[in-house]
Parts: structure tokens; C-alpha cells; sequence
């Protein structure tokens, strides 16, 4: 079975194990042969593989009441995968949920990095910094590079660590947020782990 | 004496206990008959101001050692304002800055509440949405204003109340943020209060 998740740009394929993006433009949902599972966001696309007769969409096995009516569909998968926890998916807008026993406790919506530092370049020059990774989190800036990824990485890590549940990273800037969260899990297949256990769950009924 | 902070866009004067602000497009040093002290970061207005007999910079009173190189004049002004507390300029981007016994201890600078709605407009149609104020700060949110709201604010407030010092709130979004910090003194004139306070100090030499 192949497990796919269908981007703006790209389609992000799990297949006997192995990871592959495709980008849409070389994207031919025809040319896979075996069962589907799949996940959409690109409306673009919908028709396409809808109509395919081995293509599931992954819709089917939510059960959306457990989330609220706007979620992202990527966001409802990475909590399918953890029972208890706090997911924090870091891609071009980072996604914090939190998970207890199974249950969707909420979550809230935080700027990617790169958009981050783009807001901070269009308020002045002089904020057009790159972020400093290696700076100390709970220390207070004295110099503006510091001062912007202090003030935009420490109220956020912060306030995960806050919650005061196991971590787990997912998304391309995962491993940047892994230095600031020791124990935490970098999980980059989560998507796919939860696409899985509903399809897991799905056949048992 | 009047006291004088030029912007980009605005002067913002104070005399006999009266603020007004003027556009930098009707703004005449040379209409001014008292004393004047004044900062300012309007590059194109340094030559103009600073060959004003009766206009002074504030900038020679500052020690300029207490703070860092690239410190924003205002930012400092704030500080001098405070001898101890955690002072944030909202204003377009907002400067968060810890004072104790007079030592500046560092900051940092976080995105202003307009360019962090625009930045999250820009990443997405869906999250293109107003933040709701009424928001409580300590939950998750379940839907997608309040995870935007929740995303931005939390964080930020909660890393302010985690310095553990007097709030001290300025800057045009101050009103809103003191919804948030229920002990915090809102005061809009601070930059000029610490002035008036180098002013007093430096005529004491």
C-alpha cells in the first residue's frame, strides 16, 4: 500500500518504507499502480483523484468531530499519531497540538521561521537579521540579532515547553526546534503514521 | 522646554504638559521659539535639526556604554524612563527590555501586532483572519482566529509576565496589551519621561 500526501507543490509519497517528493508538475496520480491512501489540501487535484479507482482519500476514516471544522487536514494526521502529546509540526506555519489519551485538547497557529524573518525584514533594515540558532533561549538580547531570534523563538519554545507533555517535531524545520527541546521526538514521517493508524483502525471495524 | 521625538513618519512633541503630534510633511524645527531636546532617527532631518541653536540632541546625555551599539534611541529613551521593570514598546514592532536598578539587562524585539497579521495573511487565504482580543490566553484554541490569536499572543505575554518585574507598557497597541497584564502601568509618554529624567541628571553635572 502507498501512503500519499498531496501539497501545494509537491506529493509527498511513503511506499514499501521509502520516502519520496514528487514535485506537482512531474505528479501522474494514474502511474501508481497499487492502493492509494491519500490526504489533498490542492483543490486542483481533487477531481483528478477522486476518480481513480484505487486512490482512497484518507477523509473518509476521520472522525472530524474530534477536531474543529477549519483544521487542516495535515494538522488532524500528526495528531492521529500520538495518543498524548504536544506535536509541533514546523513548516512554513508552525502548528502546536496538544493530545491527551487519544483526545484533541486544541492547539494553536505560530509563524514558520522563514516568515518570521521575512515580517521582521519589512519592518525596517535594520531587522533584516539572520536568526542566531545558537543563542541562549532564557537569556535577555544585547544585540539585535539576538534580540529578534530571542524574540521570536523564546516566547514560542517557552510556551510548548509549558505544556508539559512529551514533545514530538515534525516538518522541514523540525531539527532546528530539536536543540531547544532535549528530550523531544523528531518524528518526519508523522503525517504518514497517522494516515496509517487510521487505516489500521479503519479495517478493524 | 519642549521636548521633541521625530520618526519616520511623525513628530511627537511635548510642551507644557501637552502632546501632539505632527506629520513630518508640516513639521518646521525652525517654528519652535523655546528650548527643544530631541531624539531622532529621521536621517534626512539630522542637518536640519542639528544646526538649531536652541535645538539639542539627547543623544550627548545618554550613556550610550549601558546599552548596546545598535540600540534603538527610543528603546534607550524608555529604559532611562524605568529603574526597574520590564518595559514593552508596542508600537509596529514591539521592543521588550529589562531594567533593574537602573542596569539595562538586555531585551528583545518581537513582531508588532499589524505585521504579525500580515505575515500571517501572507502565508495563507484561510489564515487571513482578525485576532480576537477577547481570547483567554491560557487555553488552546479550536478554531482557526483563536489559534492565530492564541499563536501570536500567548507566547509573547507569557514570556513578558515569566520576567517576573513591573509591567511598564507604551507604544500605540499599549491599550490592548494591558487587557492581558492586569497589574501593568500603561503610561503613553515614557519615551518623554525618560528624557525629562537625562535632562535633570545631565544638568546636575
Amino acid at each position: 500500500m502507498t501512503l500519499c500526501d498531496i501539497g501545494n507543490t509537491t506529493a509527498d509519497i511513503l511506499e514499501n518504507g521509502l520516502r519520496r517528493k514528487i514535485p506537482l508538475t512531474e505528479f501522474d496520480p494514474e502511474s501508481f499502480e497499487c492502493e492509494v491512501w491519500y490526504a489533498n489540501v490542492n483543490r486542483a487535484l481533487d477531481e483528478k483523484v477522486e476518480n481513480l479507482p484505487h486512490w482512497h482519500t484518507i477523509s473518509t476514516l476521520i472522525e472530524r468531530d474530534k477536531y474543529y471544522p477549519t483544521m487542516g487536514i495535515d494538522r488532524i494526521l500528526v495528531c492521529e499519531a500520538i495518543e498524548d502529546g504536544v506535536i509541533v509540526d514546523a513548516g512554513s506555519a508552525i502548528t502546536v497540538d496538544v493530545m491527551s489519551d487519544g483526545i484533541y485538547e486544541g492547539g494553536f497557529i505560530s509563524l514558520g521561521l522563514r516568515s518570521a524573518h521575512e515580517a521582521y525584514g519589512r519592518l525596517s533594515p535594520a531587522l533584516d537579521v539572520s536568526f542566531n540558532f545558537e543563542v541562549d533561549l532564557d537569556k535577555m538580547a544585547k544585540n539585535t540579532p539576538d534580540s529578534v531570534t530571542i524574540g521570536f523563538l523564546a516566547p514560542l519554545v517557552h510556551e510548548i515547553q509549558r505544556v508539559n507533555k512529551p514533545i514530538y517535531l515534525t516538518g522541514g524545520d523540525a531539527p532546528i526546534f530539536a536543540r531547544y527541546f532535549t528530550d523531544a521526538i523528531v518524528d518526519e514521517i508523522l503525517v504518514f503514521k497517522g494516515m496509517q493508524k487510521l487505516i489500521n483502525k479503519g479495517s478493524k471495524c
